[in-house]
């Protein structure tokens, strides 16, 4: 019976868990910061407050209900001792004899410190409902603001990056303004915004196709979005956006997804990290250097796979992939067979602009998408891909709604209130 | 064309302002210090993880649209200067010719500072998001708690107050234990822990029918509730609740549902108050004393109604038809015609246990119903008053599928990094 010690339970360490469901050599124990999964695609819609955090996301304990040889800890990893196989927690060690890095990747910054101050981050369901609520607390602000400068720092929005991330948010951000904006805060409506898509590179989605990138570029300027490509940010200070083109825009709303970076763990040694701090693993998804200890998804990086000679592209097919492939190995290891080594089969890419509009690449047979096509088929993908059947069914009503009434009605301001402390003491 | 400004948005509130709706001789501002209008009997289901925040709440802007009469304005109350007709918010000042409170009530701890330091209230959205948060965090220190005793403290539970709030929450939590508890923490399979609801009366919903208070403790008990009556909360500290009697509980978990009060506004006289705080007004909910400010729902007192001599209580149906009832006043003074007094219609009473048991009783004529029928009368009437067909829907989905899987798949514990300010300061 091998301990099998999870940490992190996004797509990678989750598909690793289902694929270990039940077997009776291996025992699990997925460690992670909070008591749910959740599904990153959609974050945006709950940013923009077009879905509800529960829509998309899912507690642990109910995922693994049934499956007896599946535990889940609530903790955060401190450090590991290889010499004793043995994890620390914040609150616990745990005994391992495989541990498995499903980390996945967090906002990077450059090294920017006014951005990582001032900027909003995009990567958690936290980030995600932090900004609805800083966005729509800034609507207010602008609506009582009499001067008219100040109020277009509070209403203009920049969003740096330009992956699907970026693109997916920039285009609801232009729906909402030709929408809520104008219909709910008449005391703006003489006020002109502007939506403003950076990117250092030279066109949108850089990984998709020539035609994809033109189409979303188009999309996104029909809808009012100004989009600066070969444009990097460099600094962000007094509510301004500094471009190293030496441009400005004066905005309160920086939104931060131009960059991601790996974790780095104590007791693990300096030699196995790769690229961006990636750990360095073999075609088994085991870090090189180290006996029993395994990294799937973002957080690794495997340049041994012969499509893919500069290692895997940092998406959900990868991690989900490598974690299905990770169970089966250890099985297989279990039973005496031979490993299989692991391979990366691109299902294709999508990125949603707005309603009706999306674009889908298929690899094979090479294939392009546009308009309502694409958003249909980018809608299917997505809602199959939710993990719980009642997810399914609310985030489609919600998304239906939504869709007929051209309105999002999930724009509470829900915090804990100041006197109170938020974080649990005792 | 008179402006009316409103303090606070709950169903006096919210109903006064629909009165004037699209009237010709009003303007109104309704100010909130939450951009969102919420629905308090539904709380309980919230703090239990049975519903999400957005099925009981509505941003008062999506409520507004299109009545060009009513503003909203997202803002606190800080002081009144009634000789200037003015109220001063913590964002601007705002003039009226009438001002109307509508402020509700907030808990009460009477003057026990462990109890308020230490208890988890149960009146606004955010209380019911913390408590959630709170529970579920405890559930899972339980979990790896390796002392017993310790344990049990993590998992018992007291409940002050045996109102509607008190009965709902214990006989939830009782359908908790026997459900999630059992199902998804088998850490914790073998710890005995207690449900305690006390309260300081010789019977669980004070104002109701003498059968269906004998109903509700049958109900609780047979759950495995222990209800104490004659019993009061004196202090809270280690982890341990003291009661009058003597009597002790171990517990981290003190649920306070036990004690209302109304506010205290600064610029209104002192002579203005009445029991409890409440706000004098006459039969026309003017508050006593002044020219132009009024009070609805329960932060004020009315002694003028034949039926209810002691005042009204403080109940959801009080508030809306007070707010109803001033909208109209205020439209038969545009007109010149006699105001009528507020006569307060008794609609009926009834609360919740549990799935398939609740209480309702009728005034006229006098009937008493229990169990399944009560329950689905109780199901028909939260539903119908929920405000926006949105939240109907999805609310009954939630509800529906809970029912039938007696499952809920919210409990995820979402709260702000604590790296990071909650407060917005910018």
């Amino acid at each position: 019976m091998k301990k099998v010690v999870i940490i992190g339970g996004g797509f990678a360490g989750i598909n690793l868990a289902k694929g270990l469901a039940r077997d009776k050599n291996h025992t699990v124990t997925l460690v992670d910061k909070n008591n749910y999964n959740f599904f990153p695609p959609l974050i945006y819609q709950v940013a923009t407050a077009y879905l509800e955090p529960s829509s998309i996301s899912y507690p642990f304990r109910r995922l693994f209900r049934g499956k007896q040889n599946i535990q889940f800890r609530l903790g955060e990893l401190l450090s590991v001792n290889t010499s004793e196989n043995k994890v620390v927690l914040n609150n616990g060690d745990l005994e391992y004899d495989y541990l498995v890095f499903a980390t996945g990747a967090e906002t990077s910054y450059f090294g920017m410190e006014n951005v990582k101050k001032n900027a909003i981050p995009m990567k958690t369901l936290n980030d995600a409902i932090e900004m609805r609520n800083k966005l729509l607390q800034r609507m207010e602000k602008a609506a009582i603001c009499k001067n008219s400068r100040e109020r277009r720092k509070y209403l203009n929005i920049v969003i740096a990056g330009g992956g699907p991330t970026g693109v997916e948010i920039s285009g609801m951000f232009a729906e909402m303004r030709s929408g809520i904006l104008r219909k709910e805060y008449p005391e703006l409506s003489t006020t002109v915004s502007n939506i403003y898509l950076v990117d250092g590179g030279d066109a949108l989605l850089g990984p998709m196709s020539r035609q994809s990138q033109q189409d979303t570029l188009d999309a996104l300027t029909k809808m009012g979005v100004i989009v600066k490509l070969n444009t990097r940010v460099v600094d962000y200070k007094d509510d301004t956006v500094y471009f190293h083109t030496g441009e400005t825009v004066v905005s309160k709303n920086l939104i931060w997804a131009a960059g991601v970076t790996a974790r780095t763990f104590d007791g693990i040694p300096a030699q196995c990290y790769g690229r961006g701090k990636r750990l360095n693993v073999d075609e088994h998804n085991k870090v090189t250097g180290t006996a029993n200890i395994y990294a799937i998804g973002d957080t690794c990086i495997q340049l041994t796979d012969p499509a893919f000679p500069e290692g895997h592209p940092q998406v959900a097919q990868v991690a989900i992939q490598q974690g299905t492939h990770l169970a089966q190995n250890f099985k297989k290891t279990a039973a005496g067979e031979a490993l299989k080594p692991f391979r990366y089969h691109d299902k294709g890419s999508m990125a949603i602009i707005g309603k009706n509009k999306a674009v889908v690449d298929l690899p094979k047979p090479k294939m392009h998408f546009k308009g309502f096509i694409a958003w249909l088929m980018w809608l299917f993908i997505h809602l199959m891909s939710l993990i719980s059947y009642r997810n399914r069914v609310t985030t489609f009503y919600n998304w239906m709604t939504s869709y007929f009434s051209k309105d999002q009605s999930l724009r509470m301001i829900i915090r804990p209130e100041k006197r109170k402390s938020v974080a649990e003491t005792t």
